[in-house]
Formats: structure tokens, sequence, C-alpha cells
């Protein structure tokens, strides 16, 4: 399967959140890639990638990034896909502030769809729920997942009074 | 037309603000309808649109709101469709802060697709682009809407020097 | 003995801190009932749960949560008991300020009684007091805890001194 | 009538927004008073008024504060009633942040249940519910407050298609 | 030797910072006494405590508290002698924000000396300099102390170069 | 009279905000002198300032600025004198939080005793405390304008029920 | 002459803020280009404009941008200039910390020399400076302006006892 | 080699951050010292220290500090050449936001080039390219280094899907 969904970040040392989108994604059997695109040490490269996106196929970019988090917004500044972006709280971050704001506070014309400091899962089930606005099978299993996250605050309360 | 999009709003102070993403949607020429549903004053009645809004036609929703801002995420755990949330800065807001991590910072499970403060024109585009996945035509008025920014600037460099 | 004090908490990641509300509540011998009830992944269960309290003869509901922290302001849109409000720190909140802004910014209107980041055993002793202005022999178990705690300043004293 | 509710604030210049405390008591015919009480200027009468108001036959206190704002917090050191603080935005404040945050971040033992910043409207409507816990005809005039609130938005929509 | 410096702090759990006062008197030989005075446990003693330092021979307070920290700014609301403020960033402080917040932003006619969060050792000194604005043999003393200052950064370089 | 109490500001644009000091000195008829030493412009003169304040017969500084405010800072750098700070909300600061943290997060062994925001006569007030600890007859006036404080709390009452 | 400083802008709307760079450079009487360059709106002339600069001349690029500030850093990514950073506090920015960590905090390997918010005076001046490391002739106007900052302190201080 | 490079920071406990940058320096093989500087505790010094340092050779200082860091501004006041600031995040700093503040938002006259939280690295890159604009060998050198930027992302590439 050719990938719908690129998974992108800006250094290997954010994968340990991003890969939480991929995981997310095999779960939904949506096929993606993943890669490593620097918006700060491999500029052409990340415009380039932005660029092809559409032509490849890809139809939804999920960016994460740390710091001064440039990716998802410059991603944006080139493509019309939906870029969705992860603020991850990197080990150079002013406690996740700069991350969040950095991907968040894009101007007019240029808009980045911003999930939770570290919420890559949740990005991930953004761009399923993209998907899902034509795909009726995908729309099908969204329901089933929103069960699934009742059934387990069930499973809570009975742990809770056993 | 039927709507696709629904944009709506926790109270009518926050019209001016979103009334920007009506406008961006109007010159893309997308269905929407435009609505006050508060999460705090009708709780059923938003819960029930967030409900009925797959089954009405509706694609996505756009949620603005300020303060202790809960629409957009509420709406988000009914419906599968996806939900763009804009913090707005209203006036009992704490400059803003409330309203954007009261938006964003969704558990896993549930996410609200987040814009900058004030960002409902950004909101609306990327709801554009979200339907833009499955629509070509659409899609191309997006490359359009890409080159109209890169000419004013070029107006604006023009501006500069004459 | 029926309960008067409904504690209610996000997800059992919050269990630890609300414990406290539980504990504080037997020590006063007030009877109580505690629940997972996410505003995320179970809306119409926290509906209902809001709009029954009541009528069960719940008196006080105690709701605790992090991140964009929904749960107490949710309730307090349908019920008209008073509702205490919780901010957790939660693994995925920003230093406890999405917690304690998207809990306590309530618009005019709706309000929540808010106590500090974790504060859980003050939530309960709030919650006792307002059981106090229609109970005197609640009452006075207060003045006897408000002893108590003076009683363990001059007890520290004794050690610094010791 | 007696008042049962004691509505004190730290300056004259507080008045502004916690005159809308009194407009809600008014509104619900509950007897308050209102006082200027400064922790800072009048301490020994501060902690008078806490140490009398229970025997006065206050059952509740609402207290309004700026900037390092210590007033409800240290008439919740001495009473066993619920103090309810509001965090007012006074000219010496810094966007609002001191005042909040030396109101909410209460230790454990002493409670004060705060709300919204300038939120005195919610104050009085807490010190209502807090009545109405142990009086049903007050409780059953929240419950018409509440539709009023929703009456409220749907008129908000009327305008917005009308 | 009568205390001349009064040392006190909110809880027991302050000790570990406010100790470093204590020790910086005791290089000064500075008489001083060291208590625990709760603004919120113990209001009243702390009033009195307030009340009859200038009487009992104390020139100074250096008071000690995080969270809400009321104890310096209701002590310079009896006192008339200098009160200094040490945030402590306590357990259940937001990142030492709410101690900083609550203990500097006195309203005009109270003022608390503030300095830097944990800055125990810097409340000593402080009140040693004012200890020194009318005694030659401690403003000496404090000479010394910033040649000391001086020659520490000069071993500093030392084991740079070493 | 030689002044006892030097007024130092940055620049002439932060004289409305410390003009309150000298006002306040005025009212106590202290002695002061009022400078413009600035630490980024006349780093010499400012080092000098603060090199011979003691010989020259000041016993307290008294130093105002905003932004990266350092001037506070680097006289205590110098002095063995009480430096009183006042963080000047200037208009190239960032809502003043650069203003305040920069005069009080000063490292071990150089205090600046810093009041709030803009707060220039608390800074007069403490400095008077201080002179006060050695000058019975300075004490004696502060113990009437607290009285006076008092008084004015009393007024506002009036006014209240007037 | 060629210019050998680049002013770039990510919007018209921050002109009046970047102009002063401008002023201070003809001050200087050093050559300078001004242009607008969005890394959002024109990403590809933007890596044009860093990848270009160093073969026509420009020695330092001096770059504006509000809200998420991407310019200086992708500007950086490009180039091996200096760049120089000005955090422009825009309409959609929040209280311009957005403008500022997006700027400030760039990771290891591709550095913004950043200025203060707003500070675009200082970016020339650091501009100056950059060229004065290699040339006396600057090196010795910016003496210069030392000598007037002190000079302009000393009419200040003319005014205050005039 | 005459150093060109002063690399100074407050205390020997910021050495482990400030090493970062010599490490820098070493490798692209520029001349540097390194010393322990103090504003605070070494004033006269620290002013002595950049009133030399153009005419022994210096063309750039770098300098690090921690919570109210005054070392860079300071250094700045006295000296033409450019200066840049590294904010530590040391043991006694609010999250490093004092740090970031203090040494970023100087006043107009007095730049200071200011890079990320600890980010003594980026400092000594900006330096190397401060000196790069007067000398193409190490022009070249940071070319390169730029290549060896894209390099390791793509390694980092083929780690992920080796």
């Amino acid at each position: 399967m050719n990938p719908v969904i690129g998974i992108v970040m800006g250094s290997s040392s954010d994968l340990q959140v991003m890969q939480q989108a991929a995981d997310v994604l095999k779960q939904f059997n949506i096929a993606f890639e993943i890669k490593i695109v620097s918006a700060h040490r491999t500029p052409a490269i990340m415009l380039d990638y932005a660029d092809q996106a559409f032509a490849r196929g890809i139809k939804i970019i999920i960016a994460g990034a740390g710091g001064a988090a440039h990716l998802p917004g410059m991603l944006a500044s080139v493509t019309t896909l939906p870029v969705i972006g992860v603020p991850v709280k990197s080990s150079n971050s002013i406690d996740g502030w700069d991350s969040v704001l950095s991907i968040l506070q894009m101007p007019n014309g240029v808009p980045v769809a911003t999930v939770a400091l570290n919420g890559a899962t949740n990005a991930a089930l953004l761009a399923v729920q993209i998907l899902g606005t034509s795909n009726l099978s995908i729309h099908e299993k969204l329901v089933q997942y929103k069960q699934q996250l009742k059934d387990k605050v069930k499973l809570m309360n009975e742990g809770l009074n056993g």
C-alpha cells in the first residue's frame, strides 16, 4: 500500500513520542511512512517533502517538533494538505511552552492543526478522522474506537469497586 | 445546499471572531451552518448537535469558545467527525491562556485540531483542506489561494519600495 | 447510608490524588460514593450522573480532572448542586496550568468551586463546610478540626526546639 | 432579614466587581451584607469579622481581593464557614495571575472556593447553590435560573438567523 | 542575648530552606529566634507574634512560606518592623509562581521585602544589612563578607585553569 | 539635611513611578536625593554611586528599573547598604515579568529587597521601616501611618453604606 | 553602495517596528536593503533569499516576525551568515511570548541572535557591532555612540534637578 | 594564539553548560579564553574585563549566567564588542524564565545577542559566524558544518528504516 499519511519529525529524539502516532495508524490499518525531516538542518529537503507529498499520494502530514518548532508550520507553508502539528517536550524546551506556541500561533492563511503537548496519539486519531470524512469504513472503525473508550471507563469503575 | 461544515460557538460574543470562519467558507463556496451552542448553558443540546452532525451530512465541526473553553472538546467527545477548536480571547479570559489550554490539552483518544488564538480564518482554511483531501476541485482552489498569499507579499514589497 | 457526596474523576490515574478527598470524608463520617466518570470518553453517562445526582440525594459533587479538565465544568452545566473542582497535575499536563485554568475560568452562570492543584483534601473539607452550614453537628466537628490544625503547629514548634 | 451571606472586599476599588455578587443575591432574594474588610490594613478587624460571622448568622462569606490577595484565605483560616474567593484584576495586579494564585493555592486544611478572575457573579451563584443544598425553595429558583440560561442561548440563535 | 531577628515559617516543611537564614545569622553572630507560625492554622498566634515583636526587642522579621504564602504579608499588616519574605517552593506550589506572587505583590501601604525563590540566605543577609545601617561593627563584617565573595571567584578561576 | 536615602532609576521614563517614593519620604520628613543612574548607559558612574554611597551618608538605596532591570542588583553587588528594588512596568517590558524576575532572582550573597511591580510607595515605606529599626521617632510615625490605613478603611465603609 | 545588511520581515505590519533598525543603520551610514520575505507565504523565495545573501555581499541578516515567528530561524537554517531575530509583538501574538520563544529557542547547530521584544534598534546596533569586529572606523563610531548614551543620562539628570 | 573569543560565566556551576561553547570553538580551531567573571561578586573586575577586551584583541564575548542574569548585559554596557548571552537554567532559577528574560530584554542602545536556554553550543556557533563575516576560511568551515548537520539527518533516517 502506498502511504497516505506522512509522519515526520525534526530529530530521532522525537521518535519516542511520534511512534505513538505510528502505532495508532497501524491499529486502524492506515498506510503511512515515517521520516526524519529537519526544518533547521535540511530545509530544502523539507520543502521538497511538502511540495511532493500531494503528488506522491500523501493526504495528511503529521509533524512533530520541539523547542522553536518550525517544522509543522513550514510544511504547511508549502503544501495544501492538512498538517497536524505535535508539540514535543524536548530536552531543550522551556517546559514545552516554546514547542506549543511556535506550532500553534500560525498566521492567517497557513493553518496547522495543533494537538496537545506530546499528543502524537491524538494527531494520528485526528488524521484517521479526516480520512473518515470521505471513507465510511474508516468512520465505522472510529465509532468502534469510541465505544472502546467507553468500555475502558466501565472497566476502571469495576476495578474501583472490586 | 446542505451544510457540510458546522460553525458553532459558545456565545454571541464570540461571533465577531467566528464570522471570519464563515467568510472564508463563503469565499470557497462551501455550504455551512452557524449556531450558538453552549457547552455550559445548553449541554444536552450540545451533545445532541454532536451526536446528529454526521447523520445530517456535516463533515467537520468548527467550534469557538473562550475562558474555560469546553465546547470543542465536548463536541469531540461525542462525534467522530474532525473538530477544529478556535480559542477565543473573550473578555473574561486571562490573556487567552485559559482558552488555548482548555482546548488544546485534550486527553489521548479525543483529539481537537486547535488553531491560534482568535484564529477562525485558519480554522476555516483547515476545514477546506480537509475537504480537499477527497475533492480535487477544492484542492485546486487551495492551490490558487496559496498563490494569492504569495502575490500579496509581492504587492507589499512594491509598496515598500514605491 | 446513602451517599451525600459524589466524588468523581476522569480517569483511574486521578485516583491517587482523589483518594485524599475520600479519606477526609471518612474522617468526618460523611457518606460518599466514588466513581470514574469521564467527560471525554463517557459524555452521556457524565450528563446523566449530573442530571440524577440531586434526585439520588447527592448534595455536593467533587470532581477531579487533569489537562483540558472539562469534567467539573460540564457537571456544573447540568446540575444545580455545588460542584467542587480539583485540578489534577496529570502526566499530560503543562505544569498544571491547563488543569487549573480549564476548571477555574468558568463563564458567568455556571460556577465551579475550584481548589488548589491536587487539592483533593481541601475539596473534601469544603464539602464538609457546606454540609456544616445546615448541620450543627458537622459544624462542631469542623471547629475541632481547626483546633487540631493549631495543635499540630504547637507540636511542630516543640520538635523545633526539642 | 438578617444577612446570611457576607460580601467583603479589600478596598473600595474592588466594589465595581463585587457589586455583581450583590446583584445576584438580590435577584435570588437572599439577605446579605457588604463591607470593606482589609486583610492588610485592618487585620484584627478582619479576624474578628471571620470569628463572629457564624454567631451572627452568616452562613457563607464571599471575599474579593486583588494582587497579593490574602483576604479570602485569612478569613478561611479563622472561620469554619465556606469562604468563596473572587480574584480581582486590580490595577496593581500582574495580569491577574497574582490574585488568582494567592487565593487558589491554599494549603491543606484551609480551603477557599475560588472562582474565575473577576467572577463575582459566579461567587454569588455558588453561595446560592450552597444554600440550596438545604433549602428546596432556593434549589427550585436555581432550576429556573438554569432554564433562563438555556432560553438566552435560544434567543441568541434567533438573533443570529433573524 | 535577646533575639533581634525573628525567623518564622508556615510549616516544618519549610525548615530545610529557612535553616539557611539561621546559618547566616550565626555566622554574623546575630541573636535570633526560629518558630513555626502559621498564617492559616494559627492566625491569632501569628497576629500576636507580629503585634508583640517590637516590644520583645525584635528588629526584623524573616518569614518564609509556600503556595498561597500569606505569612509575610500578614505579619507586615500588623507590625511596623521590616518584614523580609522568602517564597518557598513547597510541594504544593505551581513551580514557585504562587509563592513568589503572593509575597511580592503587596498593596500600597504594607511592604514586604521579597527575596528570590528559596532565597533564605539572602533574606538573612538583607537583615544583617539593615542592622548594619545603624551598627558600624556589623557594617564592617559585611564589607569582609563581600571580600570573601570576591575571593571565592578568584579561587574558582584558579580551579578552572589549574 | 544630608540625604539618607538615595532614589535612583535607570531612565527619566521611570520617574512617574519613582516619584511616589519621593512623595512618601517627604511625608515622613526623610532627607533623600533622586538621580538617573543607568546600569546600561553609565555603568562606571553607577558603580561609583554605589561605592561612595555609604561614605556620603546614604543608608538605603531605592532603585527602580524596567525590562532587563539590572540596576538594583548591580548596586547591591558593590554596596553593603540595603538596596530596595522597584520593578517598573516600562514600555519595553513583557507584562512586567522581565522587570520582576531580573530584580528578584538575585544569587546567594547579594540580596535585593524587591517590592511589587511599580511599588515605589512600598519601597519608600520599607526604607522608612528600616530607618525606624534604630530611630524611635520614625517608628512612632509608622505606627501613626498604620492607624491612618485603618481609618481610611473605616471611611470607605461609611461611603459604602452612606 | 551594495547593501551589507539585509532587513527582512514577515509582513508589512512589522514595518513600524523594523523601520527602527533601518534608522539606526542610516545613522551609522551602513548600506542595507529592506524587504518583505514571508516564511509562511513565500517559503521558496525566503530560502532563496538566504541562499543567495552571501554571494550578493550581504554580511548579516536582521529578521523580524511575530506570532509563530519562523522567519529568523528558517533563514538561519540555510545561510551561514549571522541572523539576528527581532520578536515582534504582532496583533495575533499572545503578549509576545510566542514571538520570543519561537525565535529564541533554536536547536543546537542553527543559532539566531535574538534581541528584546520589538527590539529592532538593538538588532541594528548588534549588526553594527558585528561589522565593527573587522572595521575600526565602525568600531570608533560605536565608541562615540556609547558616549552619547552617557551624555543623554547626564542631560536627564539636569532635567530632574532643573 | 591570542584569544579572540572570551567565554565568561558567573559561577563555576555554569561550567557544565558553558564548556559546550569551548568545545565548538576548539572544533573550529578558534583561540579563546574561559573565565569566571561574576557581575554580582566581582563587579569592578567584570567592568575591567569588558573595558579591556577590545585592546586585548578579543572580538566577541560569550557570557553565560543564570537567575537574575546580569553578566551579559553589564558587559555589553561597557564594551562595543558583540556580546552573546547564554541563559543558564541554574538551580536557583524559576524554570529558566528569569535567566532568559534578564538577558534578552535589554533596553535600546545596549544589545545582547541572546541564544536559547542552555544554548552554549549555539553561542559559540554564532561567534564563529560573526568571525566568518570577515574571514572566508572560517566561512568555508561553516558551510562544511552545515553539510554535516544534513548528513546527520540522513544517518538518522537510515537508522529509522534499518
